[in-house]
């Protein structure tokens, strides 16, 4: 018997074992918190061909039932079946593209001059054996071993509550050898005592906290080297799309904690792949970096976010204190340090002072922009001695999400589109090169629409045009197929709807660094660089997206592509206390400027909802393009 | 209906109201650690005439149904009862002769120039309301306006984790008027947002745990008077006598949490009525000093003990990392920091330390003597520059444990014993003027004793003489009664298993005070005071004790009797940072000396088992007594 998979991978099932176990062994991992007793829910696929064996439905809806929905870890193939993971159910561990970029990072280490200094240090100890005439505590044994190696540290060494009751036995355990982690904070910390005075190889976990999406790297902190990636959907995505809906889900609903009880439960799950796949045991990793918007990081310390949607808009804390894995309920060495990158408002959180960080800008004195287009937007604008940020709402979309075939930049996204200028037909670009797209993610929307402008198959005011059969009236209004196999059931479409959707979307983040500059009397030529990050995966076509009117038009030369840069933020706040420093500075440093209280906000929103913009003074180039193309018809 | 007490006291019994009710209302307090559910068993007290509705008996035993044990909190009287309530049922709140010391202790703070520096301060702040122009989170705006009042710990702020979660709704309470704790150590630390900006009252808890005994004052952190003063049995009692079978308990038995789980239940017990006698919230508790053996201290922070029982005898730790009243669960506010104070050596605690802070010992440049007869008995002998120190198992019998009619140095208890020359009829003193005793405390052990030897009524080795009707043969052997009351049916004697008991403990002490003294190459006349502490309560009979042979004879003045010495050592703790570090000091400078393996302590403690000791020359003045004696008649 077998499992297949959309992209037509069969895997061999064993009797008696589960679709999930099946897959597990395959390296296809899903969202399993409850490790596969049928009780959280997450691992659900949809069965789509073959018969199997249900045994417990419990935590199925009837619609979910209606539509071929099982619990992967509960069902056991009868005959060869077809599954189809939905999106919210997979775990995108090893994911090559990222872990592709390992060599990057270590560049950009070396660029930013980073001498490792992590959030803890491992030391091996070979302490002198107790006895009668000797007979300090444990404690002060340690100490005293610590001193020849550090005897400042040894001087000021705090101690971490939990660890004492723990400290005797490991000490003994191999004849007083022990590998001893100290913090590096402020005052030093003996965090953990390991039995062994030979291994000093740890691990550390940077993680980025998306509204949509959770993004966790695995990293050598002896070389500093990204070892894997693993990203999920953030599973809050059940209690609503947005910030505000779940901020309403935590007070309204009073359930702030299913939403904390989510995003551990997310890391935690992210983490058991990552583990397993490189033969490595929670205890080996002892450092963590989080960085999320200012909701998703109250509602990881579990901090109600009430008022932070209430005017006027006040974040509990913007930095927060050092904690312990195991006060969160992180799975790794309890002992572990957690680092917050710290946020600098309710709407500009951790995940831009990240970007900030990732992308240099605050290091050099020329002005750069910086935007971030994730669940919402952000931008930054600044250099070595100011930085102003904003944020304004631009939705998920560019994410996949509130788009009726948008997915993340994974394997059979659509990630690029271009039309043919004479028969319409799309040419496109899947991430992972799999010639089965799935769905189509923000890069593949920020394509697809700039081109079809261009090639007239929609108008400025994003309403498609009858110019093929490939444009046909929908349920949702009209749309235009992408991408089709009817074998496979499967059709990727753009509605109306999805384009008006994304129009708002670039207008607001349009209007957002128009009022910023025009708050400080800039204009864009004042610009050196313009830093776009985003969850946009490998790819963004920076032409396209100036011709939707979401980038200025610029010197192409100024647009920097980042990608997701709060995992890179984060990552390098792993490997650098200075970068820690930094980050703190900048977040200290940055003024924050409420845009819903700019007069000029909803001016520029809406004349920035035409394509590429009402005011096409400000596009020249697509200007030209544009009475180009009419000449040559 | 009534309830009839043993001292003769009767409560008037409501319709409907258990025996422990009625007794609170009285203010007769019961150990209840489940709150009078019927639930933990300890409000044991023994019906011994009329009858009652017992509701439930599930905790009780056969013999104790026998014995006509019942639970207070289950059982309703249906007419006048007359009860008795065992020791280890009984909280002692408001101990008028405790509570009487207030003004000494408030000298003794004089005296050592102690200026009030506790663990926290609480500051009153009246914060700017937020408005869209001044949006800093809610943690800035506090240390914004801390900034004003306390530069230096606004800058270097940390957050305690917990508190986060509750600081905004706290901030709004009362509009924006709140009042920060602020922990004093060593980075200055928020511990908690209270609305309102008028109290600063508020308190802190110095705790004794005692083998045998825990001891907890209340403290006004404003004044730094002794507001209230209560004690009880340590509950760990009930896994063993002594702190080698509490180890035993905890590892061989595998059974650490109930030891831990406690003594935490005694501290928490004995706060309920203290707080309820002065109208106090749990909140408004906000420091805590413990000390204890290193025994109790490990038990207290949940560590396991083992390596204390085994030779070398190595403690887990000696000095203890500051930690939160909510994190060891005492139900005061929750992130009151707990002081410890610091250990010596496994089997000399922070008792003693506390027990040398409070005797001024380490300040002065002449050599004292330092002695804390408790359930075991600790020496200290140093001075200004050097101190050294030893544990001799002197066992609990002077707390009332291990001796048929003991009992701790409560209401009721034989403090005092003079025979009668002629008739041998002794003349008793009780502790609270009551003339019904109910059983013989440490001091009234003495003083029998010292007496009994020098009128004659034990010989050299302890052994009781048929010299009057009084000394009889017991069901453990010779005895000497020394109170009988039939109506009462109370009866407390003496016998000659505890009277070996009293003299193997004297002999301990004294072994251990020579061995000190030889180890340096003393001499007693080169030791200028001589400080006793111990539960000997308001009185020890020096004289007695010398002819006992447990102290020296030397110079009477040079003895201080200073009784618990733990529970003042950790009241000046809790009331100044010089002192705590002052306790440090002492701890780190301290020389452990282990007796075992002394090659003279066990000659030492064969000679001094006899009456006051073998060697006659070291007691003249006693030798003189009895010769003199012996010429009289």
């Amino acid at each position: 018997m077998h499992i297949i998979l959309p992209n037509e991978q069969k895997i061999e099932s064993l009797p008696g074992e589960s679709i999930l176990a099946t897959l597990r062994r395959e390296k296809v991992y899903l969202v399993a918190s409850c490790g596969g007793k049928g009780i959280c829910g997450k691992c659900k696929v949809r069965i789509t061909h073959g018969e199997a064996d249900k045994r417990s439905v419990i935590r199925l809806t009837e619609q979910d039932l209606d539509q071929g929905y099982t619990l992967a870890c509960q069902t056991y193939p009868k005959s060869d079946v077809s599954i189809e993971i939905p999106e919210e159910s997979r775990l995108i561990v090893g994911d090559k593209i990222a872990v592709g970029r390992a060599d990057d990072l270590i560049k950009l280490k070396e660029k930013f001059g980073i001498v490792l200094s992590p959030l803890v240090r491992r030391i091996p100890l070979e302490l002198q054996h107790p006895t009668l005439e000797d007979n300090i505590s444990d404690l002060e044994r340690i100490k005293r071993g610590l001193n020849i190696e550090d005897p400042d540290s040894a001087e000021r060494l705090h101690v971490r509550y939990g660890l004492l009751r723990l400290m005797p036995d490991a000490l003994r355990k191999d004849n007083w050898r022990v590998t001893v982690t100290i913090g590096t904070g402020e005052i030093p910390e003996l965090l953990a005592v390991h039995p062994g005075s030979e291994a000093t190889a740890h691990y550390g976990v940077a993680v980025d906290i998306g509204t949509t999406t959770v993004v966790l790297y695995l990293v050598d902190m002896v070389t500093g080297k990204l070892l894997d990636v693993g990203s999920t959907y953030n599973s809050q995505m059940q209690f609503g799309d947005d910030v505000i809906n779940r901020i309403v889900h935590a007070t309204e609903q009073g359930r702030m904690k299913e939403l904390q009880q989510a995003i551990r439960s997310d890391i935690n799950v992210l983490l058991d792949p990552l583990l397993e796949r490189h033969g490595l045991t929670p205890d080996d990793v002892d450092s963590v970096v989080i960085a999320g918007n200012t909701t998703m990081t109250q509602l990881f310390y579990g901090l109600n976010p009430q008022y932070i949607r209430e005017e006027p808009y006040i974040p509990a804390a913007n930095s927060y204190p050092e904690i312990h894995a195991g006060q969160v309920g992180i799975r790794i060495n309890n002992g572990a340090p957690i680092f917050t990158v710290p946020c600098v408002a309710s709407y500009v959180g951790g995940d831009i002072v990240a970007g900030v960080v990732a992308s240099g800008m605050a290091k050099r004195e020329a002005f750069s922009l910086f935007m971030d287009i994730g669940t919402n937007g952000e931008i930054v604008l600044g250099n070595n001695e100011m930085l102003m940020t904003a944020a304004c709402s631009a939705g998920p979309c560019f994410e996949g999400s509130g788009i009726k075939c948008g997915m993340r930049a994974t394997e059979g996204a659509i990630e690029g589109v271009e039309f043919s200028s004479e028969t319409f037909i799309p040419k496109l670009k899947v991430v992972g090169g799999v010639n089965k797209p799935l769905g189509i993610c923000g890069s593949g929307m920020i394509d697809a629409i700039g081109d079809m402008f261009l090639k007239g198959i929609i108008d400025q005011r994003g309403k498609l045009q009858p110019v093929s059969p490939q444009v046909r009236k929908g349920e949702d209004g009209m749309e235009i197929v992408l991408y089709r196999d009817e074998q496979r059931d499967v059709e990727v479409v753009l509605t109306e709807p999805d384009i008006e959707n994304i129009l708002r979307a670039k207008a607001a983040i349009h209007a957002g660094y128009s009022v910023l500059l025009n708050h400080i009397g800039f204009t864009m030529d004042m610009i050196d660089k313009i830093y776009i990050a985003g969850g946009f995966g490998n790819y963004l076509n920076i032409e396209k997206a100036v011709l939707l009117g979401m980038l200025p038009d610029v010197e192409r030369n100024k647009f920097v592509f980042l990608g997701n840069t709060s995992i890179i933020g984060s990552y390098l706040c792993l490997l650098s206390k200075d970068i820690r420093t930094e980050a703190q500075e900048i977040a200290a440093k940055m003024t924050y400027l409420e845009l819903s209280v700019s007069p000029n906000f909803m001016d520029e929103y809406m004349s920035a909802l035409f394509l590429p913009h009402t005011d096409m003074s400000r596009y020249p180039s697509v200007e030209a393009r544009l009475s180009n193309n009419k000449k040559q018809k």
